[in-house]
């Protein structure tokens, strides 16, 4: 069995990063605009999974996000199935939108669709373009956002010709400004309470891309359960902002809350307060992960630092409202468990079940 | 000299507008999603170019736009002159969705950058990297945003490898309410004052690059002016934000505006209601138009149809308004000129120096 490693399978962090970091700058040198029209920037969003502006007696939040190369996965399981999974990679895409935003306690208002093909003869396809409409009106129904339109483009000679490039916008609202959670509440002692994903969700494709062209019956291959590897990896994300929304109805703010997504549970430490994130319990293990790192041969460390490993999103809530938080979000329709808690401490996450530590130096993601 | 037309050129509106028609039909059913949070669509700005939410004490605006295939333009440029120009076009993706955010009244608040490439090593070119950067924070520098964050993917096998996609998301204020334009004022005798245009903006690039195709020196054409055709066309698109905000402050609300794109002066009658749209006066033709125009083949008809031909934006005033509204454009610096004037009358748009006439029928915008 040979091993396959991010950068082999096409994204190499190494690369995108300094740009990253050149943008980052120089976005956040355009911060004083907003002082002509009475409005500042919320400075501690910056390196955040949303962008906020202080609007006076509200906030807002933005977010744009991409589905990244599922789209790829979903193509090729029509050839096996028939299905187009393109529903599901709908709510994917709006998921990667909405997740993030919800992070800074946002209420999503307007999702805007971004749909960038290789030819107008994409759109041909009846039953594809349904699906994707349909499957993106669900999941914006789901989040209680509007659909409020968006961009179809035919890209030929940018984007490949019978390909799709989805990506989403998410507009929201922090109101009342309370709800605002941007870390300077964390500290020690908070529990950190972990909602249940549904398999890769959007994040580690490439990955499991590459393991498929490898598997002698690719996509097609048998799970222990009976389930494809494709039928599995096309679960769609779980949208987790009806739990934002019940937490705040009844009354929890959270302190922190982190979408686990590109970097898997090296997200977990992503405020930059210097602290140690302990965990003593670890959720369920969706098949198709199991199966991924198995069959790729990564270790504990390699497939907790970069796929959601059973939880796609952290709560961190004081400990007084941890066990309610998990029955509000079980509720929600979504499992949950606590399963560690903050420390003072060096800035690292601590797997203790595994015995795995990522230190502040694994995660590459602020400027 | 063989005609170039839109279809040809890789662009088949025929094709992308049954998919539209379908997501805008499943996107107008999700507003009532908005009750839960005690807020409400603004129907009126459906099938405009922003969507506008009521939030009891101000509205919100949003837009996602692409920049189109001008990315090529600048890639194929860039092996005559050395030039990057990914400011220019950076610029271009920023107007597409700040201007038509600010057409129903929006402040510009925040701008979020989408840009997907093939591969990682897009980013390795640290020249284009930077000046798109640049451009990118000029752009918002300009329109008053800030620039939120975004997203920088590696879509190995969606995007072409050595390509970039470059998308923009806009969110904007409309405050106060009385700023909402949707056009519930536009009537017979208001004024329609054309903002200039610095050249095609990123509308019309395919007919572009289908000629430069024909032409014996491609980009390196010669206008009669001695500047190239390619870098005539990398003018960047005209930002329109310091205009509408320079407006509103000295209390001139339009009763409509209209941001010339993709059908040409079309979109002057892209308003719902029937009313006549007369032209007595036009603006100067940019030359790298006028050089497009003859260029192609086409007739002040299909010219004027699908370019902008020297207006980029149109404000519709009440016209008492209508020469302090273009003096206010020209020293927000853009030039303006009171071209027409809105009738009673069958919904038309008629250009009366040139005798050609857009019916109703010829515009296929809305739901």
């Amino acid at each position: 069995m040979r091993k396959i490693d991010y950068r082999e399978a096409g994204v190499d962090y190494g690369k995108i990063d300094p740009l990253k970091v050149l943008a980052q700058q120089a976005a956040a040198r355009t911060a004083d605009n907003l002082r002509r029209h009475g409005l500042s920037e919320v400075a501690a969003s910056r390196g955040e999974s949303a962008h906020v502006v202080d609007c006076g007696d509200f906030y807002l939040a933005s977010t744009t996000e991409c589905l990244g190369t599922k789209a790829l996965v979903a193509d090729a399981m029509r050839q096996v199935t028939g299905r187009t999974y393109y529903d599901a990679i709908a709510q994917d895409t709006v998921a990667m939108a909405v997740n993030d935003l919800i992070t800074v306690g946002a209420t999503p208002v307007t999702v805007q669709a971004y749909w960038a093909t290789g030819s107008s003869e994409w759109f041909d396809d009846a039953v594809r373009a349904r699906d994707l409409v349909e499957g993106w009106r669900r999941a914006c129904d789901a989040c209680g956002a509007v659909w409020g339109g968006g961009e179809t483009p035919a890209l030929a000679g940018v984007v490949a010709a019978d390909r799709i490039d989805l990506a989403a916008s998410c507009t929201g609202l922090v109101r009342p400004k309370a709800r605002l959670t941007l870390g300077d509440r964390l500290g020690p002692g908070d529990a950190i309470v972990l909602l249940a994903s549904s398999g890769i969700h959007a994040n580690g494709v490439s990955l499991a891309r590459k393991l498929a062209e490898r598997l002698p019956t690719g996509y097609a291959t048998r799970l222990p359960s009976g389930a494809t590897f494709g039928d599995a990896l096309l679960a769609p994300t779980v949208l987790y902002a009806p739990v934002t929304e019940a937490l705040a109805a009844a009354g929890i703010v959270p302190h922190y809350q982190a979408n686990i997504t590109g970097h898997g549970w090296r997200k977990v430490m992503r405020h930059p307060a210097t602290l140690t994130y302990r965990f003593h319990t670890l959720p369920e293990v969706p098949e198709v992960l199991r199966f991924l790192q198995r069959e790729t041969g990564g270790d504990d460390r390699a497939a907790y630092g970069n796929l959601n490993m059973g939880a796609g999103y952290a709560l961190f809530v004081a400990a007084a409202d941890a066990a309610r938080a998990a029955a509000i979000a079980a509720a929600a329709g979504v499992p949950a468990v606590v399963a560690g808690a903050v420390e003072a401490g060096p800035r690292q996450v601590v797997l203790e079940p595994l015995g795995v530590t990522f230190a502040a130096g694994d995660l590459h993601l602020r400027a």
